[in-house]
């Protein structure tokens, strides 16, 4: 959206059906809080800690030798470049750290290194992230149920949840999002999770929690994996309670200002200023590296621990693959825990992942961190992993091999 | 606005008549963010450079001493302390530097130092010291026609009134905010530039800009000063036109990187991102010291120049007391010019006000700029100028014979 004023034809507004649809979320993914009421993770006041750089011969040789890396795609298409599939994902920014290092980074689109990017469900990995941190160093009892941290959950699906089931996903609750139906589950969330004035009349719930309070059961708990956003933002209520903050303060206290972040980040609120857990968090790239630099070194950045190495051990040790199902078919063998993808394979890897792409992939055999901003104009990873993953995967043997 | 979530009779939410009413004011003016849409004002990715403080010892005897100061209030109420008058006036943030060093800093209300507060109508003197750059140095016509540089405002009153006239509030225009009458034009206007999804059928302008293409005349162009946020928001159109940039983007590039800002300040936007040039800043209470020091020192900070020295000059000359009027009381004799206000008196003062009691008060004579951030309950001036400029007097006084 350029001009001032932008020609009418040129305009990106509300609501989300305008300016989430493909090209226009192409801008709108960088530009979330001017369409949305937000609330900040604040870096606080002092100096960023940059990170560091390989230095600029090795960088500009690694740059060339990275772009220049084949692959084949998982869907059938010829082989690739590296360079050629920054494109066919839509990235808008890239970040690659070797060895603590960056050796590669690279912005387009809409983003530019002092910009922020609509990380999606990435959130919900780092809300997954403080509740790790929350359980492992106590304050927050897995095995307790939803009811006995939550008590105005009593009345829903979730009162009878483990917390461990919430952050791995396996609650037996309804949450239904087929779009074509006018009674599914997703419509009430969302106008229970809008920040705009109710329509007269609305009687439903109010914001992220009330919603919450009123889900109704369906399947068991703890039987299998179903990938549902209600659950990151129940995970998200748990981590208030248990540490008495908000999610994004709990962030700026424990991640952004001691990781010494850049930019503040911001995440999307509800009606009555509640962090969307699940979707909201918008954030510089370096930043999200500084956190796939706190995965792939277990809480410790610039020399400084942040949070216990268990946390990450506990990640890395996965959920259940048996309980992982068919649903994404370039991870089938890997599991999901604490709102973190587990990937299968030789290499230990885990991800963030957001769904026009983004994504924070650590590969703890390659020590490579890759942050990936995207805007793929459809809202499906199974479309992106076949032109993502074996990327990764040729990168992470390129690196080994330096 | 606290819990997890609120209960609901403390919840703070749209619309403006329910978060701008007191006390919920004085919850919001901390956190616009959370309740409408914002865009950036930019400190970049580089350190902070901190402002110089007075030493510990020095800093505490001035406190108490300042603490201790008394004066007489305007409206015959009896003498008060500088202490009460804090209270009295709902001060939210206070920094009072002397000759470039910090001397005095407080934080009550819902402020932090690393928060950010609501400046209002500070905005506008904000947006008059850009359109004041870009005059001094060449880039805007004061002489030019409105319709000359935004061939938009073709049809309406604007078209032909001069850049000086919009940066002194002097144009002819038609703009009426009485509350009680359905047809003024302040609901037209609020209308546009909502940020919310515009009602079913709605015909009038979108945004900022379609409604000042618009406003009709009133009055001459150049025959009196009437204080009108409309002009302001003109004089926005003006900088984003001459400069190329959106304010938001011009202060960043030319205040906020170069003055090693602290925090991102930020600006309400309407519905098609246009920041709100009249009204829409928030920012951090330290970070507006910095622009207070800009003005004090002429556009030096920490040694370096971020512009002419004519800008400072310029302002501080004033416009013509003779159009000034009597709507203030505190101010007749004084005068507004590129939107600041020109105080009368011997002190030599220049100030941004805000209506909730928000100001920057630059008196060059004793080389002392105090910033207040402040949540009045009423959005009169006049009421809060009686405990207010007496007692910056007393100040001004007191640390000149430091």
């Amino acid at each position: 959206m350029r001009g001032v004023p932008p020609p009418p034809d040129k305009r990106i507004t509300q609501p989300d059906s305008v300016y989430f649809s493909f090209p226009k979320l192409r801008w709108s993914v960088c530009h979330l809080r001017q369409l949305l009421p937000t609330i900040g993770i604040s870096r606080g006041l002092g100096a960023p800690v940059p990170l560091a750089y390989a230095d600029d011969a090795e960088r500009e040789r690694l740059q060339q030798g990275i772009d220049a890396l084949t692959f084949e795609p998982l869907d059938g298409r010829p082989p690739m470049t590296w360079a050629q599939s920054l494109a066919a994902n839509y990235t808008d920014g890239i970040l690659v750290l070797h060895r603590d290092r960056v050796v590669y980074e690279r912005y387009s689109g809409c983003l530019a290194e002092d910009g922020v990017h609509a990380a999606m469900s990435m959130t919900k990995s780092l809300t997954g992230l403080l509740a790790q941190i929350l359980v492992t160093e106590g304050a927050l009892d897995e095995h307790a149920r939803v009811v006995d941290i939550v008590p105005e959950a009593a009345g829903g699906a979730y009162a009878t949840a483990t917390v461990r089931q919430v952050l791995d996903m396996t609650t037996g609750v309804r949450y239904s999002e087929d779009y074509a139906d006018p009674d599914a589950d997703i419509w009430k969330y969302s106008a229970a999770a809008s920040p705009l004035p109710k329509p007269a009349g609305y009687e439903g719930p109010e914001g992220y929690f009330e919603y919450l309070a009123q889900v109704q059961p369906e399947g068991r708990h703890g039987e299998a994996f179903h990938y549902k956003t209600v659950d990151a933002d129940m995970a998200g209520w748990l981590v208030a309670r248990a540490s008495g903050r908000p999610v994004n303060e709990l962030a700026s206290e424990r991640l952004w200002r001691p990781m010494g972040a850049e930019q503040d980040a911001s995440m999307t609120v509800d009606g009555i200023g509640t962090p969307f857990a699940g979707g909201g968090l918008s954030a510089g790239l370096r930043d999200m590296g500084r956190l796939g630099l706190l995965m792939l070194d277990e809480g410790v950045i610039d020399g400084r621990r942040l949070f216990p190495a268990g946390v990450v051990r506990r990640i890395r040790a996965g959920g259940d693959p048996a309980r992982f199902g068919t649903a994404y078919p370039a991870l089938v063998g890997g599991s999901y825990t604490s709102l973190w993808w587990v990937y299968p394979g030789e290499h230990e890897v885990i991800a963030a992942r957001g769904v026009h792409g983004q994504t924070i992939y650590v590969d703890f055999t390659a020590q490579m961190v890759i942050v990936r901003f995207a805007s793929f104009p459809k809202p499906q990873n199974t479309l992106i992993d076949p032109t993502s993953l074996p990327a990764f995967q040729a990168l992470a043997s390129y690196l080994r091999e330096r």
